[in-house]
């Protein structure tokens, strides 16, 4: 049971007409190059509101340099600042996560591209999919935390979910137009980030500035350190298991130090389909932008020769004890992948601190995930109230704030 | 402009029908690997037809085995000892390629499943086209000799041509439903064949046996040796150009010593898609057969963890002097493929009954090649003719027979 639809009856029907794109997280890594990709499509596609949530320097920027018809701050007591800066244009300048919400929901855009990250996501969303546009989903905390209500709410208002992680993009690409109930299993492959071979005592003494400098993809601060610890991965099982509709047995994870094999899918005729290019966001941001056709892309070609060698590997998930809480979560369900991520903030951010070492960001996010309250079908409510009690008592557990 | 058809029309109003197929070469490697695959797809298939050059005993055993409708036996002057070896069966046996084009022309099946090697077999590809048939094409010869006719002909009567090569498949379901007019690039791997590394020195000395010594496959002798000159490759290149439309200057060959990654496709938004599996020439076999479905194969399943490293590297042209013929042929189109094969049928012949050495196997080619009276457009005819005066010249500059 996958939920990404087919090839869009709505972009077939309306294929000369300019695409309406909502960039929420602008101002981000991902948002920046969406802009950049969205720039070099042709007209294709046309972004007409810009969110950010507290980059209100950079957005004025964009603002200017974008001329979207809306552009929302999300933090609004930063409305007045962004204002003062983005004046003199054209757009309708809002403030404030309901405001954002609020234009979501006003059915004024063919796609909303969601690149907030952050547990606070999943309402946008919601909202997209309500208001019937197509989900460009880089926010992994939408699907770990309400998958099941955002797979159900898709389905129910036929909207596609397409995925924007290289990782699942190369899934969407692999599987093509295969029968979904033909594939046997995909394969999801990790860096195996920066402390690849670690021992268990140099984990141990592993700092934050260690931990920020990820071999190959360069992004924001709370997901470099999941990729060091592999929560990332964690993540990318449980986003997989609900956009294509995969039991948790059907996922493996495989160490590819490389990063050019973005991830595979393995058919019931045991051929596997693998989707590789160079590590660069702009090629899964255009294909989600795209979808279902390819445009000319201006990333480098990826030159296999030169690459020479691609290895892979199983992971070492005793070193790495986030991967296999990722399967668990992906098992259970629930409202486990609340917990699993509202853990992990806490504990990420006290890393990033230094108030706690590496490895006990995985510890105390298995202590929170056999403390929890299991609900198997929560309500965006009981998610909610899961991921604030997880907070309250990551916290207390971790003797911070 | 490509000439694979979408998921056939036919075959999806007929899905609970069962699919007549007629099985030429049934003896050989590919037509026995074709007969087991199809038995184990749960009566989707049933093998109407079987047919063989030569090998009475073989086709004997397997007309008990599939109980066919029609065996026919291309040697004419075997059919005695056929019907002899097979009488009892209510299987209506046949003599002589006049015989089997006539049955395949009778429209009675629904997919010519083409395993006969060598130039004589390009009849057969005519006749299935021309009869509507679906072409599984495993003669290679069809499209180097004759690939301008084969696809306007296919083109003319709506038929598809399906690949049965591991790399012509790999590259098939690596384009799925993605537009052909996307396709920037295919690579075509390459095994490097028993001879690897080889110093010129070494090459030269090369017997038949080690050439025999193929690292991945185990085939015929003669596609064999065509593995170790890297000739196949240069068969396959031109293949390529024919199924797919392209270029010879969009396609690419790379040296991966593992045989796992059967081919690629680079897209104009550089995103590479790969086929990958164990080196199993069923997984091919039955795509053809099952195409555009999959179907539960019972082939062993990739353990990538296990092979561990995958290599690429760009193949030494000097070394292997076909590769560069065949881009070169792939180039000029024309009588010129087949001039290729007669000169390379005649060498392989002579290198194997030790009368030349491996290395001049290419040379004579290029000879050819650069001897003959080159046509553009040739009619069936003159490619005929173009193979018998190249088969007369070789054997004259080789000074045998």
């Amino acid at each position: 049971m996958c939920y990404i639809l087919k090839p869009q009856v709505y972009f077939q029907a309306r294929r000369d007409v300019v695409k309406s794109i909502a960039l929420l997280g602008s101002t981000g890594s991902i948002g920046r190059n969406a802009i950049e990709v969205a720039g070099n499509l042709d007209g294709e596609c046309r972004i007409d509101l810009l969110a950010a949530c507290k980059s209100v320097d950079a957005l004025a920027e964009q603002i200017r340099a974008v001329r979207p018809r809306y552009a929302v701050i999300a933090d609004e007591s930063l409305l007045g600042a962004l204002m003062a800066k983005a004046g003199g244009t054209d757009c309708e300048i809002l403030g404030g996560a309901d405001a954002l919400e609020a234009l979501i929901r006003s059915k004024k855009f063919d796609m909303v591209f969601h690149a907030i990250s952050g547990g606070a996501g999943l309402r946008f969303s919601v909202a997209a999919i309500e208001a019937k546009s197509t989900l460009a989903l880089a926010n992994k905390e939408s699907l770990v935390m309400g998958g099941h209500i955002l797979i159900a709410l898709a389905r129910k208002k036929g909207v596609s979910i397409l995925p924007v992680d290289s990782e699942h993009s190369a899934i969407l690409q692999s599987i093509a137009d295969n029968d979904r109930k033909t594939i046997r299993r995909v394969i999801i492959t990790a860096s195996g980030g920066p402390f690849y071979g670690f021992t268990a005592e140099q984990l141990e003494k592993v700092t934050p500035a260690q931990a920020l400098n990820h071999p190959t993809w360069k992004m924001g601060r709370k997901i470099t350190i999941d990729s060091a610890t592999l929560m990332n991965k964690a993540l990318e099982i449980i986003e997989a298991k609900w956009l294509f509709g995969l039991d948790a047995s059907q996922i493996e994870v495989l160490v590819h130090r490389q990063s050019i094999v973005h991830s595979m899918v393995e058919f019931c005729d045991n051929s596997i389909i693998a989707q590789m290019g160079v590590p660069d966001m702009r090629i899964p941001i255009q294909y989600a932008l795209t979808y279902p056709k390819r445009r000319r892309g201006a990333t480098p070609v990826l030159d296999l020769a030169a690459a020479g060698t691609l290895t892979f590997e199983k992971p070492d998930m005793e070193r790495f004890p986030a991967l296999r809480l990722g399967f668990e979560v992906a098992r259970k369900g629930g409202t486990a992948g609340a917990v699993l991520n509202a853990a992990n903030e806490v504990a990420v951010a006290a890393f990033l601190e230094e108030k706690i070492p590496f490895t006990r960001i995985a510890r105390v996010v298995e202590d929170m995930l056999s403390r929890e309250r299991f609900i198997e079908s929560p309500t965006l409510e009981q998610i909610y109230s899961a991921d604030l009690s997880t907070r309250k008592d990551a916290k207390q557990c971790l003797q911070i704030q």
